[in-house]
């Protein structure tokens, strides 16, 4: 069902409200009350008849109007009956603020499961419980149902949290950061409404310019990320996700499972898919002010102008730290700026128009620079000096017209913002330090770059997404080596001849050629190199019988027989590989890519992507590695074929997408050897 | 000379005083007098009689009594005279505020040096030029001799700042920072007084107890470390480097210059003698606010108290982020709690008091888990909600008498900041966001833990200092393979059995043993691999033989002759390792460490730490590389020896500080070999 009414509704009911100063039920009315609704506010209070002039039921039955949208705080043991009477009087849209629910235990749990049931029953739609309510800033709507009695100026951001609380401290803050959005929500325990339901709504409304999330889980991740993936969702989307923890992956019996925590793979999915992550609500908002109050930038040559040193060369290294490039100016633009700037001060980008740099000369000196192609963005920063009012500067520099953004950063004395905040024409969001507006520019660009991507390779992407599983492996566990073998083959997965050969018959073994490699195997070890269960280059028989039985001596020190020996052709690494593939309960398939070989958990030098990724997908996949670099060819060395690697690595995100039943698989080592091709040399999968 | 008449002058003179509003000659002086200083003041100013209320002098010889400190603010091309009738006056003492000089070029420069020859000839200290003043809040002075009119509140850091702008930044924003300092020096273009002095002086003052620095330069950085080195330096340091720079060394042919920049010595270095490095000027003032005052924490783990989850969720990534742990409370301290803490809240760390958490549970709560074991600090979060005031949970929680510290982080609305500010009893610092106590949590344990070292290895990091060149080494360019292995014997290195034989007489070679390696030598080939030089692991004569055409081959292709052979014993590596050193021209002699091999830049596995370094550090230098990692043995691997291996280190050492005419060195491979031994298969030593 649309959730439209939950932040444009004409008329709201606060089951609830209260008389009592302090309370929840009566600051939420006070909210609404001096934020002044446009629509109609029935409270409901069994005793009241009139709470802070308006009219109060008793009930919600006497409401003898329409409800589009009812904020529920009463206390959690009539919150059930609450919502009883809400969807017998037909209200679809539910904001139930009560905390109490799944976060406090079992039976909070259940209860909440028992209203999520009568709600889903009744076709209506809950947001919560244990949120803080909901906001919307436009003229025509003008709501404020959270309990912070701010006043959050009209914007064009969708602001989402899952806190509360972090909510509340944006709310607190707003007079200080002039953050501005259209619509926040807070989700709270997202019983029924989620991120993912929020995303879809605010993509096809057209108040919201840019999405911004705090986080502190996905409900489906996989789901969260299809419509990006399917070029459904274009507006930038920005998301603060809090809760990083370091331990991998619970049953992390593999190198790619273990080399995978949560966080890792929220990371990199979100960065495939053009999704901005940021570091803290700081640069979450600058991001979202970044795109909606400057044109954005077409590219990473940046010009910096100040009036003073210091700041410069701090803005500068967060240049430098973003990937981003000191623009270097045309002659013709040198030459120009010298007929204004103070001699002693510096037509190289960083400008430094020196403390007397005014008005006047801070917009002629960006004028100037804006003009020239070498330019994409500027960044101008100005430092309170005596001598200058910093309000003149700011807004002249914010009154030129160009298609390419100015950034400017202000360091004046507490005056200035009340002023510039009655008094400026745009009131363009400012930036207090100089590192700010890289991060922003960086950020910008990385999410225009990831449409373009998403834009060019849809139909690749629907195809991988497409894929039908052909769920044609049954067995348990890990399969055996025939299997995988057998898989292998299909795949067409390059995996070295190799034989299985019983523990007692080894004697009996006849050699074809040499070298090899001899594995003791016990379906109880996984890591054969812990065992030394692994004799490498065995150029004899007579030193393939010595290997087998110094093999089955270390594991009778722990305790263990050799079950089998996997006898297998011998190939020298030039470089140890790994491609790992594993499915996340949340993100669906990951692919990993790596160095590989037995330190691989020391080096982690790995790369992890989305199953569905495009050809551009694959090589960022490689490239963002070390050995991916190596493997390019560094230093005169002969590059290796990497269109053969990435067909490997294709093949196998097919057999992963084919066989649904797969849980995990490690490819490692995936030798490349000294003839120049890749060979399989260790293959486990294991099954769901 | 000494420099406290910079800071505690009883006279001061303002040379350039002027009566023109706005100017920095009047600013400063209205800046005095509204600050109030405890002392005489003498404006000069060639025509006027009064200024701002003071008596003002027509030039500097009319002042008729001692001046302790002159503040020169004169236009640059009086800034000379100015100076001659200063020293005349045998004013000791001279703040050149003035621009204009070194920052501009070549006769800016001159002018400096000019005034500097004065300055040293007539034992006087000058700071600056190209400065913004100095300010003492104590106060028995009360001086602020900048022009950024603010009183700030009187603190017990000290500031220094390279940038007068930045120092402008912070003093424009000190009403909403809350920074107290006791002092505050800009110095400008450093042509006299330097961060190296300030250092030493603060060091000796007892008014100061924490020592900050925005730097973008150092003077010189051996005589930076060198009082930390010797202990000297024993309060805290915190600095912001400003100005990184990814290019590497400019003469950087070996490995080692090529994977060391400016910006990872000062890096290391730092680190290295326990001086705090920042990210940013909040960092460095919040650090300073946590030694300042709260009691130090004794260790690592950390109790959460809040009254929403997601800021504490914010926290607790931050603690993760900083390797803190998050506190495991007692069983005793968990009973406790639950008889105060909601029942629907958390007794579990993070400690959640919802909502409702007011002053009285804030503060019994704080006193419970401050006595627990378990716990060395806790960060108290309130975020304002409806019905709970910030300043009585605040003022509470401050309240407490601990040994332990408590950091208090507050999302109020904009009303609690004036009000705290005002009405606070202790007026203890506060922190605006979640994240912010873990990273000085981080940076006190840092420093403590480094202060502990370098009192304990006093004697050997004395013994290091002192070791005298023998110099005995006097060859141009690199060293040939003779004295190479001369070298390596007289320190004891490990270097590989090897034998020069010219190109043409390979045929004639006679050979003992094999396996061996053969490398093409032309003196203009630095990196062999690039070449092709080398052939491994050669079993016979007729090998030889054939490897040498090879290599001819490969060499003639480009265009060059093979003039030697290298022909050295074979070592077949476990781990290739790498040893250098280089001699930075403002830091001194430093060693690096890390993964060998020809892909070195690419991994960047590498340590690197001053040649004055302790047993201790050594191994710190290996441990900090993913390599010291495995060589210490994982996954069921046998250790390989580490002290071998430290002792190697400490020789190059050694042999570096003796020989103060080398440059640079490589040893790349150090290889560790099958046998466990350790071998140096290339060694390159380039001189100055």
């Amino acid at each position: 069902m649309n959730l439209k009414k939950f932040f444009y509704p004409k008329s709201i009911c606060i089951a609830g409200a209260s008389t009592k100063e302090k309370s929840i039920g009566y600051e939420l009315l006070k909210t609404i009350k001096i934020y002044g609704f446009n629509g109609k506010v029935f409270p409901v209070n069994p005793k009241a008849d009139e709470i802070l002039g308006f009219k109060c039921f008793h009930s919600i039955n006497d409401v003898d109007d329409i409800i589009d949208l009812a904020i529920v705080v009463v206390p959690k043991q009539f919150a059930e009956e609450t919502v009883d009477q809400l969807l017998q009087k037909k209200v679809k849209s539910i904001t139930l603020i009560t905390a109490g629910f799944k976060e406090i235990g079992k039976a909070g749990e259940e209860a909440e499961k028992r209203i999520l049931e009568k709600i889903k029953n009744e076709g209506a739609r809950l947001v919560g419980p244990n949120c803080m309510g909901v906001i919307n800033t436009l003229d025509e709507i003008k709501l404020n149902a959270t309990f912070v009695a701010e006043k959050p100026e009209k914007g064009s951001t969708g602001f989402l949290s899952q806190s509360g609380a972090l909510g509340a401290a944006v709310l607190n803050s707003l007079r200080e950061t002039d953050i501005k959005f259209a619509h926040f929500i807070s989700v709270g325990n997202k019983a029924d409404v989620n991120e993912n339901d929020i995303l879809n709504f605010w993509q096809n409304d057209s108040n919201i310019q840019t999405m911004t999330f705090y986080l502190e889980s996905f409900v489906d991740g996989k789901n969260f990320l299809l419509p990006f993936i399917k070029n459904e969702i274009t507006k930038p989307t920005i998301i603060l996700k809090a809760g990083k923890t370091k331990s991998g992956m619970k049953a992390a019996s593999s190198h790619t499972g273990a080399l995978s925590s949560k966080d890792k793979i929220v990371d990199a999915l979100l960065k495939q898919f053009g999704i901005i992550r940021t570091d803290d609500l700081n640069e979450l908002f600058n991001t979202a002010k970044g795109f909606e109050n400057f044109t954005l930038p077409k590219g990473n040559k940046i010009a910096v102008v100040t009036n003073a040193g210091g700041p410069a060369i701090l803005a500068v290294d967060a240049l430098e730290k973003e990937n981003l490039i000191l623009a270097e100016l045309s002659n013709e633009t040198k030459n120009k700026l010298r007929e204004i700037v103070h001699p002693e001060g510096s037509v190289e980008n960083p400008i430094d128009l020196l403390p007397g740099g005014d008005a006047e000369i801070y917009k002629k000196v960006n004028e100037i620079i804006l003009k020239d192609d070498n330019v994409d963005a500027v960044i101008s920063i100005f430092v309170e000096p005596v001598m200058v009012e910093p309000f003149d500067v700011i807004e002249s520099v914010y009154s030129i017209n160009s298609e390419k953004p100015i950034y400017q950063v202000v360091m004046p004395l507490p005056e200035f913002w009340q002023k510039y905040r009655n008094s400026s024409q745009k009131k363009l969001p400012l930036f207090r330090n100089p590192e700010e507006p890289a991060k922003v520019i960086s950020n910008i660009l990385f999410h225009e770059k990831a449409k373009v991507k998403i834009q060019k390779n849809k139909s690749e992407y629907l195809n991988l997404i497409n894929v039908k599983s052909n769920n044609e492996i049954y067995t348990d566990g890990y399969l055996t080596q025939e299997e995988i073998v057998e898989l292998a083959k299909k795949y067409n997965l390059p995996i070295v001849r190799s034989e299985i050969v019983e523990a007692n018959e080894i004697k009996n073994y006849t050699v074809d050629n040499f070298p090899l490699v001899i594995k003791g195997i016990n379906k109880n070890v996984i890591h054969k190199s812990e065992m030394k269960a692994i004799k490498l280059d065995i150029k004899s028989k007579e030193e393939l019988i010595q290997a087998s039985e110094e093999i089955k001596n270390n594991f009778s020190l722990k305790g263990l027989d050799v079950e089998n020996f996997l006898i297998q052709q011998y190939v020298k690494p030039k470089h140890e590989l790994l491609i790992g593939g594993f499915f996340d309960n949340s993100f669906g398939p990951i692919i990993m890519f790596g160095s590989g070989g037995k330190y691989v958990e020391i080096y982690e030098d790995t790369s992890i992507k989305s199953c569905y990724s495009c050809e551009a997908d694959i090589d960022a996949l490689i490239n963002e590695t070390k050995i991916g670099k190596i493997l390019k060819g560094i230093r005169g060395e002969k590059p290796s074929d990497i269109e053969v690697l990435k067909q490997i690595i294709k093949n196998t995100i097919r057999m992963f997408l084919e066989n649904s039943s797969i849980k995990e698989f490690d490819i490692n080592p995936l030798v490349l050897a000294e003839d120049d091709k890749y060979y399989i040399v260790d293959f486990r999968v294991k099954m769901k």
